[in-house]
């Protein structure tokens, strides 16, 4: 799945004293890093003053121990990991974002993606508001602070602004005095929090990050919850809670999140070891082996192996040094690039008839040229599974799908002999959408996003132009192919 | 006058033709360098699409060969070097400033300070606007914002956010099709403009900015006036030209700008001669040679022994290595830390009466030492001279000058012989504040700003309270000599 | 086994034609990046001209596009990557080394230790030698190029070098015409060569590097071997080759080299399942999932679920963005820090009785907070199966192995009991050093070297003094295990 | 003279107790920037055990604090810096050279050129010595290591070297128990020792570096003299003091030291300004105003114009943040990259007859260019004095003058009136090379040395083809013209 783009992760803390708070958020973060590896921030919250540092980078690039010194010491922070469609050099979109307002200073960090952003932009401008960045955490910032003139607490004035606030978005937000946890009312992104033996709050995208920090996990923030945390007291308010479906992004248990966190109960890894067993129900194949993609296809490729009884093998060794500095000099065609990243161990496919697990199959590149190494290596026949349904639909919730012309799914129509045909492989299946249900423990179509699978749309969907609010010019889309590429042997 | 902190330096070009634009702006900050050396930033405007980059540093430390490259062509650019009081983490304040408002974008590069910001910026606030920083570039930018909704062209805009803004402001505001150059009404900061051979309109703080881009001067910004660069042309609007007295700060040319500069009119390396001239016939000495401390002190020094007839003499080497990574290893103590950056050239004073001239004595720290240090080399007189007047008061036009208590002036009551015998001097002369504006030509006393010398403001002064802008947390104030000192070595 | 020290890898090409030699080496420097990752380096010769760069750092830091480019194109090139036991700061024993004699120049790469080095530095010593480094490296060089003086050619000084030469050493030597391969008599070192399309020869230590460059195996070096690779020419001078037991290092198909590479005709992977394999057989256990400890515990662990039928489960995700600059802030303990590089994954090993595969259990730190992870996530029964046998013995060859005083299996005594009871499991067991046969084909005994294991050595092992060739200051011996814990996390 | 190459500088401390001693000599290499720039080195001696740090790279910029804080504490150091002919990737020529040899370690800080440096390297190498370097410091240290065979100790195989070793050093050898500082018997190089109140002594090229860590001067090391330092002793070795006539290199004091040192107990600044007088009295012009070329004109500038009764000015003002980073964005001409680091004051120099002293005038582009700038701001005219005689000759003692066809003397066949219209001068003179004895207050023409003024050699000079230690390629020579530039616009 390694060419849709990664999300934004959120991470908080909020303690009862003073102590290295930066240092929490830093291994919180880190143990995101998956959610994005654009750009990253933390900031540090010292009895009222706010002191931050944002940059474009991985997390232990940014956050040298100069840097975190400079953060000290403090009782709350928050923290976030950002994927970043705009170049390089700027770094005005990474985040938390830091506002000053009439009541003081306020830190968001958000995870997600407004529907009605052109609207309320649009409309704040009219009235003389001016905007840094083109993100939407700016526009959330906007809504706060005007809904705050009339609001005698903050937390009065986030649940004001989710009157106006449409889309996606699990929020952290930092006053001066409290930290606040908000999760839209579809619950579209996940959002947990825990608590650490100095009773200190933890609040991150997902549960692993608590478990990086030592902290033990309570439960997940509610769709519509907005939580206080201040001092050693939690507050819900849950105005927003019950007024819409609940709509958790299934792909986050697909490709997203990472196999040992727990999203609303349940387990990331069971559920795509239950992917690779419906696959194995749906596409049952004579075969002699069953192998994952390294990393995010291992999962159901176990699941494969276990529900239909081929032994499970090691197909692939995955070069563990190749990080952001990774260059690739001289005249190399694609496919050699492949196998600087992966390399195949020739016994475990030679002479066999491969089932070949990957998390999902976006425009098709890179898993065809995984199919030439595995034939190359000596396989007999390879057959392809994606534990992801067909990608047909764009995603507004966050999620960068590819455009529908690059999907090989709908270049292909649909057609699986056709798809199979075009990435080299002997068959090729897809989990079908109507089993996605059965991943979460049979949760009713309702509880779930999948509509980037063509299962609807639970929202409104943004019809302004966005035109303008784009940065990034025009010369460099044509790069963007390669780009992605590169990006792919990076990770 | 190392111990005065430099102000801003704002540059920009408008092209007729795509070019290199950054590149021009790249050796005009360059050369502007000594007005801000914490920051600086480079926007360039390509087709109305806006490209920018801002940090930490040194115009050639910031802007490497891979940045300059994403900036790429443009037919417009503005750049500004920042002194900035912040920690170094903080980029948030680096400019120029890029604002995404109804109309579209706006950049601004600005040097100077707004008296009104805190009034401007609460009124604001109370609105509901949300400020990123605690600049007054952003107060200047909101007020122009909103001063647009009623207006039809940026310029008309920025007539009116004139009428609100009260202090010293040396503006460059880029519009996607206009660049704007503002000065303010008296004129408290210098700004001038030229053309080049290709018909580029170049605008700087200085003159020497002009000479390093191959452009010639054609003259000063006037006091007031807002002049419209677009295409190959440009107007003058002058509306606000002749409501105030005009007030140059004295001080730019006694410390602030590059003697090769042009400054209304004048040289600022002749007013410093001029000053030095004065000294002598003010504080005629006995003494064998004349000599200065480099850099800024040469000028004055020269003046003083073409006036008096004592010989000019080389005083000092300055190691001219040191610079911004230069560490202070070991426990050596302040005066071991001077001689690593300036030795005497024993021949020049051994045995020698001594005239030192500086640009100005503030702490008066720093000139003991270097008093110290001519001794020790067998000076038998030292007679130091300052071509600044006494320090007495604070400016709020845009200049740090240190507070009060820290200032030697004030400490010893303005008695010479007391501060000469504070420095180790066997007597010291200040220029007369009376004699300043003979420095310029017999211009009138109404004509520059002596606020700091205790000639008076021009302006009502700020009462509001700033303290809650102020991010400095306080622990760092302890350290602040400390690292004034340090940054002094490496300057 | 990240408590033993990686070893260096040795990369190298001859080509026919000038191309970019240095891209190929650094493509089959990054494939061997596991066998050593303190320093690298690469030397191209163009047309008799060499240019060098070496530096501490993995390879893609060390090799940024503008180095390689300053390295240009060539004809052959060779490369190293260096485990080095000295400070950071310390970059000559970098390799490749180069020197200059009377015939002019040569450059060596060298992965293995020489046993007699001490003799032979002393004897060369002892006629005005001076060397600049501690490595065996040069003492190699200097003694080619004594014996060089007597002899026509570079190869011929080679083989009577070998005479002189005891102990471990795959070596590539390049003079200005030739690439010279040598693997030592006894073999201990693995050292293969292949062909490009293009005609170029590779020579690396693993099959991998052949892989990540587009060239096909063609058989191993064979011990005692000497390879003159000239023009599109090979030729192979084989005096020392029979004339020792065959005796490679069964520890490279246990831990060192990747699973995906063939040693000798043997493919590592299946080395590592056998391995697994015979541990079922050897310790059966009433268990309900295995798991391996990532990377390299994962070849066993199936294998041993194969053997036992008892399924094979994910246990754990490691974060794959730790790198060289993760830092570890705040007070936390180890515990916590084994907790940022991997996390149990719950389901997995939930109220189940666990087998957990780990290549290897050396001091016995790691592995006791890896039971602990797997205890807290609810785990009923740990126990714990080593694919390498107890270590007991010091190796000469080129493996850092701990000292005794620190091997868990000495101070328990060989009492698995005890073992078992000192990290926290349940039970343990070691693969038997008697079965080692089994993992390469039923190879006799005398077919490989297990003299860490307590098989006995192959050869004299050294008895001079080195300690006056330690550079190592004794304070930091003290830090030496917190960096060594360090630098597992990192791995 | 920025045409001309800089040469070495090496500094060393021995003291009775354990210190900051590499902070000492960070301090001191500090001063000595200006003899070397390329890379620098530092060893410290921790009671026997050698640690050491060396890179390219200026001394604020290879020593960090944290390169520092490795380096620890110790009782002896030596440093040096150096300017390299080699690119910039290969440190291996870096100093101090650290070698091991039978009796232990030793490292060599050296400052010259060795004539014989030919013959010995390929003596030594038929016997079979390796080099790793093209530098005549591994040639010394072998002859040293050689003799140290038959020899008790390392003073005396240094005396002994000293009768093979021919041409220029100035040397600092530290062995585990002393520092030595030998200076040839010609005495070529400068070389001084001083001493510091806790005991310590301090030898450095210059005496401007004893001044920067707080030392007194004692004395020059004599020509010949051997100077062994051990604990609070000092012993000279006289042997090789009287056999060769004392040879300081003139242009020492004319270019390469700073002006504030004393060599031979002449200081550089008035040998300087003597030279500017002689100049005066040599070519006296009928003009208005005499101006230096910063840095190294000032000095002979002000003698100029004292000696001529015609007022000194400042005419130019050098930009002082030009550093290593400094890059020439943009299709600039060369005219506008001189006006980036120089720019005219013009008030000084318009409507005048100019008089422009530079420290000397070797192939005439750079002075062609400032003479340029200084009529383009008005001059009426420019007379163009060179402070130092015409050069014809290489040197061979440590000085890369430029190549005969590259000086404009030399191509204008000495013709002063040629060589001005070349200039675009209206005069030129250059000091007259019978006047050089005046400047060192009439020393007899033997007691220095002005090979490169075309005033003999004093030894024999290098016949041996040294074309095999050029590791430079060729296609590189093409850019040493824009390179050197680059280089002059960045000092």
């Amino acid at each position: 799945m390694h060419e849709i783009k990664e999300e934004c992760g959120v991470f908080g803390i909020c303690s009862t004293q003073m102590q290295d708070v930066a240092g929490t958020v830093y291994y919180g973060l880190f143990a995101l890093q998956h959610r994005g590896q654009e750009s990253c921030g933390i900031v540090v919250n010292d009895d009222g003053l706010f002191r931050s540092y944002r940059d474009n980078g991985l997390v232990n690039d940014v956050f040298t121990r100069p840097v975190l010194d400079t953060l000290g010491q403090g009782s709350m922070a928050i923290g976030h990991n950002r994927y970043s469609t705009t170049g390089s050099g700027d770094r005005s979109n990474a985040q938390p974002l830091v506002v000053n307002h009439h009541k003081g200073r306020m830190a968001l960090a958000h995870n997600g993606n407004i529907v009605n952003a052109y609207e309320l932009r649009k409309e704040l401008e009219m009235n003389g508001s001016i905007f840094h960045s083109t993100s939407d955490t700016e526009v959330i910032a906007y809504v706060i602070t005007k809904a705050r003139i009339a609001c005698g607490s903050i937390e009065e004035a986030i649940l004001r602004a989710m009157d106006r606030i449409e889309g996606a978005y699990s929020l952290l937000v930092m006053s001066p005095q409290k930290m606040i946890a908000v999760r839209d009312p579809h619950g579209f992104r996940p959002l947990c929090y825990g608590r650490r033996e100095d009773g200190s709050f933890i609040v991150a995208s997902e549960s692993c990050a608590l478990d990086a920090v030592g902290a033990s996990y309570v439960r997940d923030i509610e769709p519509g919850e907005v939580m206080v945390f201040q001092g050693g007291r939690v507050t819900s308010l849950q105005q927003h809670c019950k007024e819409k479906p609940h709509r958790i992004c299934i792909f986050e248990y697909l490709y997203f999140a990472r196999p040992d966190s727990i999203i609303e109960g349940k387990e990331v890894h069971t559920a795509r070891r239950k992917a690779g067993a419906l696959l194995a129900m749906q596409y049952p194949v004579d075969a002699d082996v069953v192998i994952g993609v390294p990393d995010s296809g291992l999962d159901a490729a176990i699941g494969y192996a276990e529900q239909s009884g081929i032994p499970y093998g090691m197909g692939f060794i995955k070069n563990k040094y190749i990080g952001r500095t990774f260059i690739a000099p001289g005249q190399k065609n694609r496919e050699d690039k492949v196998r600087i990243k992966l390399n195949v161990i020739r016994h475990t496919v030679k002479d066999k008839r491969v089932v070949l697990v990957d998390d999902s199959v976006v425009r098709g590149t890179t898993i065809t040229r995984i199919v030439e190494l595995v034939r190359s290596a000596g396989a007999r026949e390879v057959h392809v599974m994606s534990s992801a349904p067909m990608f047909t639909d764009a995603c507004y919730y966050g999620v960068d799908v590819d455009s529908k012309e690059n999907l090989i799914a709908c270049q292909c129509g649909g057609d699986l002999v056709k798809i199979a045909a075009t990435v080299g492989a002997d068959s090729i299946g897809y989990l079908d959408r109507d089993a996605l249900h059965m991943l979460l423990g049979n949760k009713p179509k309702e509880g779930y996003c999948a509509a980037c699978f063509g299962c609807g749309y639970p929202t409104a969907v943004p019809t302004g132009d966005k035109s303008r609010f784009e940065t990034r010019i025009s010369e460099e889309d044509a790069q963007k192919a390669d780009e992605d590429y590169e990006r792919y042997l990076r990770d």
